[in-house]
């Protein structure tokens, strides 16, 4: 199993690390976290470099670990400062420290060589600290599948309509085409669908009664981040697609955490332009996601599944794969450049589109 | 694992297929089924040649199965005949369809090349139409073991002292030599204990107190059907071998479906030439034979588990094997002149022998 | 994985013995045991070699047991004395048949090649069968763990500090230096800690309340038995080494007994110069024993998961892992030589160092 590793993923939210000692995994590596006395997120390689007990399963010692096997203790940098039984520590007796950042709520984790660790690099809205707009953390949904499986459905428009037919989705969708293009280290892949019933979604958050614009902007931010822009307005406005902020808009963000080979965390939160401060709203739309983020979990488990069965023949690809198609090539070369340590410069995203 | 391909498999009984898809595995392929528009039982390929999504997990169209994650939609002969978002549909969209007959109550399934599938060739008794004759299906027994240690207790009359001591079998057959011969495709073993203490399903039902005479004949029909025709008479009558009729006489049948290689479902039915239309007598031979089908499965299932773990010398063979030892010979010359497609002529059962 | 295989390993207490067949493994070997009309422990390769029924699923048939699906019949040598259907027996019809010996109500079994099973070789203590001694068999410890791992925490006199702060060790002894030498098949490892608080154990059983001078000395006999020799005396008394017994003194003594590759069985049980016939101070001593035993446990299984994993990097060795380090090396060595069959002359223990 390969990953991109030179990239910014989230190792949680911020409310979920505290003072005790807690093991974390990602991209198949065990972590041990926990808040220093200074308020600051620990991220270290989980074993002890001895007997390779996990440290999350020894004690803090002040703002050291102590291992709850022989007691060789290591500091926030992962370095050894005691060996019991012995004066010297050689330097061989370290764990590795990983770099973390926290913004907005988020305690971001760079899982590559710490000193490419750039944090002007990590994902940004400017909608975050907009007071018009209102962000909430949602939940954290547990996929078996792999992470390719999970972004490649929050590259896809099209499976809205089957998948989710009373809740993001419905049938005036099904034929409409998907445009896709790229930026930087984002795809896009949107529809409009003009002058049609609004879906489930809309009828209870909005209140739309009679026919709407909808639109659906997946933006992808690589390797795993997703941001979901979609809206309706009155179809009598004939809203331009530049104009979206006239319309009910909201971002469904999708920060997914490959924890191994066939285990994926989305942690999703959303941000809206309406109903700003109205924290009856956010539980609405919370319960809303909650529906038709387990209806993707059954269909991304069952693929799972699929996958790891004999295959009699090759898998197709058809038109609306346009988005998954760049994805997977992009990931692929991301991982080959990352094999051939032929990395080149980190490619700062830009964000003019999202607006 | 290996299987033979080109036979006729029990996909089910009649009474198991209805309107709503339904997924079964068989040769450790899994299939979609769902009875049409006609009443005909239709099985496809239960994966979507697309992103893999099993079909089952769709739902019915008319007639047709529409995927779940993307809409494709696939007619009864397995060809894809909507795929949206785009106009046409390329030949590569289709998935594998199954060649069915339903014969007797029950559902076969061709898993071999369909243009070789040749309805006259599946397995067939007189006595499943005659009306002196009582035919009843029984339950499905689920076996944790591969099909060939199942069809091997199958075609072996020496177990029945050991396992069954109680129910199918008693110590006086413990050291009675067992005959083996061959016809088509077919294997016989059998054995007569003469003038002795019924066994305990006779004394249940037949009401034999008194000595008898007693048969076992197991008719082996490759690759997985058995036909086990046992029965008592009075001693005193000292039956001749071709005139079993005259006496207490019962077909056990018994249809294996293997459906990967440590996993078989037994599907047994019974046939009788007494208490003919009496659904009481059928619901007593269920409970016995059900205790006894029990006792094998104990068996069959440890088998298993031992032949997963390191072996430190070969198995030996012994005098009672013969049918055995003849059965998975044959398989193998069945299994390697498929993969060598030397496939010959199908060969025609012949079933004059169990009269 | 691979075993010393000419050892004496416990097969279990006295007590766990009796009429009915029963199961056990050792060394991934199927062993079916039971105790015959003379009150000896047999011991057979748990397998019919005919279609491979564990024979503990048969029956017993005298000091002989029948197979349960054709009664095969072995006896207690493992040599088959009847095939059901057939007159002559072939040899090739046996099962493996192991070396017993009991012992200070122990069952010993030899797992090697029989002719070199030494009984004088077995395990023994002079204090067995002392009468100032009291010896109590405690319970069984159950450790989904390699066997590798467990002896060698029991060869580490260092993690008793960290792991059983409340009950073995304390902060005292977490930098004293280990000594470590051997001594034929034996590998001892200890040390003092002088004039400092005692441990849980001796506040509880010893009643000591000021200051004491505190032994642990590892001896372990290869590959798998651990006696550990602690206790305590007041620190006035200034003790010299070879003078423990003037002390509260105590065998903790651990038979391993190698399940399979990541489960070992601890059977262990306590010796003591105290309270001898006191049997409410050997519930005492269990109970106290239990709550340290499964700190281990805890440890050691931990241990297990990450060794099963991926490593970065080679673990680190420090000084503390002297007598580990001595203990893995001559195993590798035991099992090589067996790997080439120059066996040599199996190593008498001598124990004079218990005194």
């Amino acid at each position: 199993m390969e990953y991109v590793k030179n990239a910014w993923y989230v190792a949680g939210w911020a409310s979920e690390f505290g003072d005790d000692l807690r093991r974390i995994t990602i991209l198949e590596e065990n972590i041990v976290t926990f808040r220093n006395s200074g308020g600051n997120v620990i991220a270290l390689e989980d074993r002890c470099p001895h007997r390779q007990l996990p440290l999350s399963m020894g004690k803090r010692i002040g703002d050291d670990i102590q291992c709850g096997y022989h007691g060789m203790t290591f500091n926030c940098e992962g370095k050894c400062v005691r060996i019991p039984g012995q004066e010297n520590v050689p330097d061989s007796a370290f764990v590795d420290a990983y770099v973390i950042h926290e913004k907005h709520d988020i305690v971001w984790i760079w899982m590559g060589e710490p000193d490419r660790a750039d944090v002007s690099t990590i994902f940004d809205l400017p909608q975050f600290t907009d007071p018009k707009w209102h962000a909430h953390q949602g939940e954290l949904l547990h996929l078996q599948s792999h992470y390719l499986n999970v972004v490649e459905n929050l590259v896809d428009p099209a499976h809205v309509s089957f998948v989710h037919p009373t809740t993001l989705g419905n049938a005036a969708s099904e034929n409409v085409p998907v445009h896709v293009k790229t930026s930087g280290e984002e795809i896009i892949a949107w529809r409009w669908i003009r002058d049609s019933a609004p879906i489930g979604f809309f009828q209870k958050f909005g209140g739309f009664k009679g026919n709407v614009d909808r639109w659906h902007y997946y933006y992808l931010h690589l390797p795993c981040i997703a941001a979901i822009d979609f809206g309706s307005a009155d179809a009598d406005l004939k809203l331009p697609e530049e104009e979206r902020d006239k319309g009910v808009r909201i971002f469904a963000l999708h920060f997914l955490t490959p924890v191994s080979a066939e285990y994926t965390i989305d942690r999703w939160m959303h941000l809206r332009n309406a109903a700003v401060g109205d924290e009856a709203a956010s539980k609405q739309m919370d319960a809303m996601f909650k529906v038709a983020f387990n209806e993707d979990k059954v269909i991304l488990e069952a693929i799972q599944e699929e996958e790891n069965r004999p295959q009699k023949r090759r898998p197709i690809r058809i038109a609306i794969d346009k988005g998954p198609n760049v994805y997977r090539k992009r990931i692929r070369e991301l991982v080959e450049s990352e094999r051939t340590q032929d990395l080149g410069a980190p490619v700062k995203p830009t964000y003019v589109l999202h607006d």
